[in-house]
């Protein structure tokens, strides 16, 4: 009898349900039993993705059609505001099933930021309430017993693992922070828009959804938590000709007296332990290469030339531990399994 | 007798010199009549630079075998700190050439700011005394009237464009600047380097001289001019897979009650007459894409959620409005002739 | 008065009408006065293509609406298989008019082979008769002329440039011609396409439509013409992770006794006051570096190891010679301008 | 005790030793004792790749100073000519460790070939004529047994996989292939060559080494091998804008009365217990991004419209089936290790 987790992936034709596929069918603890993908039922996961042709994968059904009863975990990478009826369906059906969503609707906490935020009223709103938000570093207890963990963003989870420690400590003023984030274009998704093409996204560089970023508000929640008050921060995305990868520029103004070198020091405490987060020594500067396809994050510290001010720069890969890798690392953790199986991959450089 | 001017370039295998020959090939007034590289003296164009098939240019030189006597006007692309005495000893040979240096040799006025910058005493302090900065839109009249002009760095000119305005208009707080700039792989030259190599520098993102790159003081020392006060700024550059293109994203505070809209309407104004310089509209944000391979700027505005504070992003070619396409359209004010002679291609998308 | 023509581009918002734009809208004979784009008539060609912020262009209009009495010439980058009927309207309205179609739609003589490769009748079938081939180094006092030119396809230019001499010639076996062929992205279009996005095509290489790719019988029509005798040709394209360039290496036999040294002595002869194809020295390899962005054309040949074979390289920017360019240099050649105005642009490298 | 192979790299500065330590790294069986690379000897891993930033990995030292007695395995990616005294004096010191070599240097059997392509006497012939040729999937008996294996170039286990199953079945003419080969930048390695730029390989695709490339003899041994008769091929390879990948498209003749299914169904049968090679269905066409970074390998045949021919399709890693995965394959072979350890990471796609 084997004793894998048996794992179904809701919305597995998207990018991040093709890298939980990715990591999960060489994962020793997982079993791939259930892919839906609603446009694409019938089709097998080689038909819209030629790369698993050595996988022997179930095919591609809709979601209504999968038996969710036999199943221990599921893995959402549905769109967002599509998520929330889903996974509520599917914990009526199975109430024990853990639930890893990589969407963004259960993130935030604040049913009125929700609101504005998305354009419509929470429509599972009990379950939003229960939902861990899923930053592995800051809320490992609350995973491991959670039924139902909200992933965080790929930006967020770069930005915050860059500021949360700094912010708690009150090394940095948290009402002076500007992200400059720079994003592969897989973080815009699989589906079919114009911006995205090679022709228009290749060797070019543009700003895109400045001040509007549905990823604001959620580094906003976490910062406000860390620091202990509301904070609104500044998020200008960038979209930069790779197709995986995520580096965070973020400008900090020091609090009375702290040191770049303080700075370093924080991060160093609070990831000494980490497996996946890395504090790069002082003269190294993080690049998006050192991560690509791992789950690997790495951070560095910078002095600014303007005084009592520091640049702190994080990168991470937006799939994996920006999605499906952190989803899986968590659920690692609500199996108790090692928090590192089926992660440990190297970054593929060059 | 032709009337075109006899035009010579310094350091012709380099990547300015280049985008120097391909405008001046069709330059309507201008004639490519000597082209120096030492070390490939000896040489067609058509050896180093094979795109150049089509042309009939002459063969590469070492600069001192050229008799400057018979050129009307010389750009240098030579690496800095190599500049300035070959400069002296053509401006010696002939007093009359009209010099247009893109290295960074004679951009600096404060010789100690020069010395701690560039390691070394200038060579050429009477020179660098007589240099004029050629950023076209705030120089113009002492440009027309120079002999030697210092034309200013790709970086510099996109941060300039952008901030110079708005800083001599009192709009924006000079001592919080930060500017978070992206660049073509082109700006780090043709020389062999294992960062730009394709396989290291492409599919990836990497922030570099963070804190220590020469473009920092050349944009402190304009923006110092603009508002009258020595200024200290945040310039983070950072390499992006691209071959050409830099955009800069400069976050500013505003000052007593000034809005984003305050500053469009600064910049518009400062600009309405400028054939190369254009202010996007509200809801458009500049992207290198748009001003790929062409000699044309373009700058936009962007409110902060944060209060008082806003974003300004401008991009433009590194090589063309970042160096040789501002070379020549100096060079055009120096002789007299139209400035957009030679200038008008159209950014090359897709 | 203006003396220049008055020019309309059905189909503006495609690459290849974009292609037209850059290019006429700096042509000196030129006057862009009508663009048509059915599906986003109403709008601004900047909201399309933001890079052309420094034109003034008419708005983009439904076909329909325009008035074309008034022109001298269109241009049509339609769909395939859209074209005819508009084309046969346009003519109703203005039997004088100019017409260069960078479509497919008039480019197969032979009506059954045109119904066996595009699945329908041809439906303008005495259109079909009157159009002229549009491979300007073959067919130039016919296009000068024409009413009607059906420019050919990117592949096909860059295949037949480097075959067709030596299909004349006799100096190859036209029964055992393989053509491996690749292209950019943008040969794909504009249109929304999974296989064209970025993540998707960016970092690798992908060969399609082998053996079904609509350009073969365009190729086999053309080499068969030189030849005197119906050929069939291997014709394989390859997607490659760039936006522009085309390069064919076509594997050739030679026929009794011909070395590749007598093939580059026919393409120099065929092309020797040709403005635009360069026949590359002996040591020389063609790059699609060397003329993207450009009208120019590079073919280069090479011996095989394997006796009485060779290669023949050839290389163009699909958008430019391949389809706008081309079909700019056929306009001049039909009002009795200079065949290279507005043309010359030299490659942009880097 | 660990019963762990200690492993050392040769030249684990390049990226065919990168790519082996990202592998070994995480191969059950393996545990990395050494690494050298005499130019950087004295530095960290993590100095010269730093994505390694989470190993914890013997420092660089020269290779004269490893004590090879320690030491149950050697992966070689030294420099082809270089290699053969070294691995000659590894073997001294230590004539029980297995050689894995990755360069070129013991891959042809005959001297006198070795002479002509290389440019000199070979300087280990006694070890020449004790290597096995390392393409795991013709010669898996002899490498288990083997103390040396000269591993395949990337290229020849593209064209060879493909080729050699078809001419064994004399299903082709040997005499008439033409292998147009298309290689991502790190084939051309680590070393700072003008070609390798960002600026230059970007954005743009060239041939090179046409009728010179060093991989020819290597195919036309093994195919020679296969048919039982000496060969002749031609192989064109071309550069192209990616990191990784490489594919080879191969026109060949068909021997009496074969047809493209024929061929299909011999690559399947030789195959079909394979656990790296996948021959894909009729319809599939092979790509590079199904294989990226992994060490499977895709096969595809189709049917060219020239009567009795075909093509085939073959794509792989060039670092990892073609170099660094298939030595670790050979490695596990020759330890007695299931064949597949350490090497099922699936390709990362997008």
């Amino acid at each position: 009898m084997s004793s894998k987790k048996k794992i179904g992936i809701l919305g597995a034709s998207g990018y991040t349900g093709a890298d939980a596929v990715r990591l999960l069918a060489r994962h020793p603890n997982a079993e791939i039993t259930a892919l839906t993908a609603n446009t694409h039922a019938g089709k097998s996961m080689g038909d819209v993705f030629p790369h698993f042709f050595m996988l022997d994968l179930p095919k591609l059904v809709e979601w209504e059609k999968v038996d969710w009863t036999g199943l221990d975990a599921v893995f959402c990478g549905l769109p967002h505001g599509t998520t929330q009826e889903i996974i509520a369906a599917v914990l009526r059906a199975n109430p024990n099933i853990k639930v890893l969503d990589m969407s963004a609707d259960f993130r935030l906490r604040n049913k009125d930021t929700y609101a504005q935020w998305y354009g419509h009223e929470h429509r599972a709103l009990e379950l939003q309430g229960e939902a861990v938000y899923g930053l592995t570093e800051f809320y490992r207890e609350k995973i491991a017993a959670a039924r139902l963990v909200a992933c965080p963003g790929c930006y967020p989870t770069a930005a915050l693992l860059a500021l949360v420690p700094l912010a708690k400590a009150k090394l940095i003023d948290v009402d002076d922070i500007v992200i400059d984030a720079k994003s592969g274009v897989t973080g815009a998704g699989r589906g079919l828009k114009q911006n995205t093409l090679f022709s228009e996204a290749g060797e070019g560089l543009s700003p895109y959804s400045v001040g509007t970023h549905r990823h604001a508000p959620e580094i906003e929640q976490e910062i406000g938590v860390a620091a202990g008050t509301a904070v609104t921060v500044n998020f200008t995305p960038h979209l930069i000709p790779m197709a995986r990868g995520e580096l965070c520029t973020s400008y900090v103004r020091l609090n009375g007296g702290a040191t770049p070198d303080d700075l370093r020091a924080a991060l160093e405490k609070a990831y000494a332990n980490e497996p996946f987060v890395h504090v790069a020594k002082k003269s190294v500067l993080p690049q998006t290469q050192n991560v690509r396809g791992s789950n690997y994050v790495q951070i560095g510290v910078v002095a600014d030339r303007i005084k009592n001010r520091a640049i702190v720069i994080s990168t991470l890969d937006n799939l994996v531990k920006g999605s499906a890798g952190q989803a899986i690392q968590n659920m690692n953790l609500m199996f108790g399994l090692p928090e590192t199986a089926g992660l440990q991959q190297i970054a593929l450089f060059p």
